[in-house]
């Protein structure tokens, strides 16, 4: 553990989290979410958070992690396939989080068929593998740059 | 890079920092420290901050990482070798560097002759190699527990 | 995921336990403990579960993991270091959480003074790194026989 | 070994079958089977079930391992070569031991040619090499999701 | 698998008893035997042979491994805890599937108390771990010479 | 060594063959043919046999696999370049050492282009490099089932 | 650290700037760059130089690697994004630096579109990440040949 | 293979034998020497030479491999177990193939008890298991220096 | 080092020859040739001959390597780039070499563009790295086979 | 190669002495030395320079590495064993490349008997294997700091 910073990042996770670049993305996985065959499909890392919700896992990354301002719709969730009865209202407690550092908010979002996604997560930096229950609650999210007051400065 | 991290902190870096715990100790070494072969010489990490002076290296680690408060002398500098006449100012800037986290301030070093310095660091957690060029400019720290305040909790 | 196995027991940890025979251990670390360079000082394993405190973890370990009946108190504890004047709360919920798995409760516990722990920690199987805030929560558990009831057999 | 879970599946098969998430596949293949070749032909795991015949890997492998419901044939066998005399009694085998779990039975079932099933398997997750000596009889399995019910949850 | 040769050997088993010479030393471990913190701690290899019983595993390694003739009591079993009240009927079972193939039979065993044989078992140059779930039922066997009508000679 | 096994046969050639199934290749080189740059070309296994003729590792090889009755010419040699005045005489030798444990003997060899042969080599599971001096003394050979009589039974 | 050698340039830095040849690239990037993920995308090298700007990289590396005089523009640099109204003040460090050691100075520099510039990184040799903070910082230097007066020669 | 160098001798044993220098150590481990657990206790180089008799392998060793001539007696046998009635004619071989080399013939073997040439083996540079048939047919032998005439010069 | 066998090739080298067989190309880099980046491209071996002139190694390589015969211009130079004045002196000297061991001469070299060769250079099996200072100095050369008095054979 | 620095120091080399501090020691071995097993016997690095003498290695060596001043013997020779007439004419080379960048020339070295040199080597940091051919020619030496005028300073 460190000072001021979201236990819930593994120090793994936090090293994956600061390797990655403007524009690079980073997929928050559902527990069904095939987040080892899709991960390593191309070489990428799975970092896992079993036993977590993806809210949680969003808010950890949301705290030191921009979001990118050069792409409109820099978040992206995976569509219902057509025909499921099942509802998604976790997709409104995402909006919320991403509001409280994204003036954006839910317009930060687009969505995928599901197979569109899948090709997606293949080219993302990491997968985060939770343990979130609900369905269709996979996010892939795109990182900003480190700008301004966001960079640290020493107390001197 | 990460929103209020360090940049001089790297992914490794940041990494083992935080999978040191309360005890574990770090070594921030000058640039004629041979970091490499006591880093390695029982499997411990060595990692590079080459073009880096020492006072900025700590600096950054303090950033994050809390100083043992169990123990009464957590910082630990190498003592001069008997006859050599070499000054060491740096040490006065090592002190006012930790008195901005913690208030024992001068009061949390003890020195350690050179010989039994290297045994010391030889059980560190990880070895920081920097280019410092003042001599006699090493650091042997032992992290403390992460509690209270410097806990991170999400805003909500 | 798998039906009927703790989401919390990542694969890896999963697997851990599952290679883990009639008296070896395993630690249940709290977020301040030296997880990584005691695990690994001897080769052993680390498994991170950042984020998760101590007790959703012992009670996803114990759904799947006999305790030793060979051994009369085959749970220790870290002793409070003499003249901290924190208290221990989290001792009584772990006593509770193992009644429900063997009828001895709070008596197959013992303590051990903060180093003895390292060192006996340093010889477990395996070391789970918590994030749990509370201090003195560490918990080292030796696997008893899997037998009777206990051995899965098909339904057919 | 652990608790209520199935002794057959060894350390390395549980992670694997619990990394995988919906839609990845799985092949259960038979004593001929070129598991070797196919299984490392993209970097995917093989796993050893040496002198165990398939029905028995099958029955452990569902004790804990949910069938794909948004494919309608979520089983494949491997197709009969064009004047082979062999007869397949083993299948009627796998379509009881299937009932048991999903009540399609053999409807979840089809069939693939021998050349086809091989460049299938290349896409699975793992590949589980028995010692069965009934010929034709490798399986392909997709994973379903851990929904409902089949999701643990803690016992208080 | 090859033909004549016992299809429970995995390559790798099989691997490993060729590379094992006169007087090296292999466990068959029970269900409940720490064997991989116990094979994994000197650098040896653990051999994965979930599901089988030992008695099948033995009678597979007798058909290729020779008993070593050199040693009176070349094979060892792991004594009954005193004031544990189990029975050990394999160990007879064990004497019969020897007896195929050394004409000293029982008195080719002797037996070493529970942490004896644990130190005893860390000097063997491969533990195969079985899920046999009688107690009491491991063995270290030495293997001794191929020799005379032992030796493959070529069918020209 | 093992008891009735071919001791030219290693360890690991051991493994490697049994690793083998039904459809896969392997490759008894000679001594100037590119075993390690086409056995290493897609990530294929090498294995030394140097000093051996290709003749003797061919009737250790037999000993144990079965040759494809599926494909009506399993065994491929290397056409001569034309122009080159060589002779082929261990071609007879081949034929022989066929025909003593497959019925078609001679007729179960067909012959490929040099640079058609060495595609052919990169698509075998191994390679066996021998230090045959004959040229043109290479054979790609196709695995068959182990089937019936073959499959070792225990003797009780 | 070694006589005359720039500092900032670490052992593996050093190491991988003297494997490089004639036509060779290496990219200094900024510390919003996607170092990690370009970098290992073809499996090349990426070096950390955390906490350092890329001007004071430049210097250290035109020290001891000479640019191509065979490219007309061995220089690259990232073209603002259109719509973007950053400046690039740093460009002029750039060119002041390069004309310390290259008589072409600015003539030397091209610039490419962001995503071409990320695919032409992508063939670097290696990636050297700094902690720049200045925008649109990112160089790819193509390396020269080592001649005449540059060639070490012993003092005898 | 090579110009004028044993083909008998693999790439890695000639490398092997290569890297010995004046002192090493190499053992030729016939067909029953426990050549695997003793070659990697102590972390050297074990290497196949199945299918070879030992001294056709002495013979291509000394091809290339001088012998120590400051040690009076560089080659070691293993002593016949006291009350073993085994002959050893195979000693003889050895002596002669060595005359060929080193003047001293029979004279620079000395004898070693079995456990002791154990200890003594596990100290060698590399151990060179071949399936000898003869018993205590091993040789432990001590490399001397490449000196005058034996130093290869350019042929100009 | 051994006996008779030139001191410049080091144990990596010699194995790297001895693996290669008729057809395989191997690379002598002059110093500023890109040797780890094309050695390394397709997974190929790199050796540092750093400090050595072409023309040594050359001849070094050709006391044990025979040059293809199969192949009329079995040795590739790489083409001066137009426009460039260098002079190339060293392929005179590297004619007479080739001349000591065929007697075609500078009839068995042929030339290739700049890029083109580096094509070809990414299919050889190893890159020698060598310091030469000469310009447009790098060879290619295609390895024969080793037949008639070139094999070794036991001087009984 | 880069500029200004000796070619023979490889890539690898030269991250080596880079990596030294003060205090560390390197073994530049003559062609006889037993630089694997000594050099690996503590998992230490071991760097080829085949084909060099040791005077050349010696002076590029001593061209960036500076010798310790804290050590009033910095460099130790390996005794002539006694009885052996050999003379070591190549000590006072030695000498004299030493001289060139320290005053105190001669009085620089010690000697050590044979096997306590070859204790004292498996401390070093790295050993340097040549091919010198002179008997006697092993070198010890210690790194000392680099201070002063030796540290590189940008030109500005």
């Amino acid at each position: 553990m460190l000072k001021g910073i979201p236990p819930l990042l593994s120090p793994e996770l936090l090293k994956a989290l600061d390797e990655m670049g403007h524009g690079d993305e980073l997929v928050i996985a559902d527990g069904n979410f095939p987040a080892e065959s899709i991960g390593s499909s191309e070489g990428h890392t799975v970092i896992r958070c079993d036993g977590h919700g993806a809210l949680e896992v969003l808010e950890a990354v949301l705290a030191v992690l921009p979001i990118d301002t050069y792409d409109d719709e820099p978040i992206t969730l995976m569509e219902v396939v057509p025909g499921d009865p099942v509802e998604t209202p976790i997709w409104q407690q995402y909006h919320d989080a991403v509001r409280r550092y994204d003036a954006r908010g839910e317009k930060a979002f687009k969505t995928l068929e599901r197979f569109a996604f899948y090709e997606a997560a293949k080219r993302a930096h990491c997968v985060i593998a939770t343990s979130e229950s609900a369905q269709y609650a996979n996010l892939l999210i795109r990182k900003g740059c480190v700008l301004g007051d966001d960079v640290w400065t020493p107390e001197r």
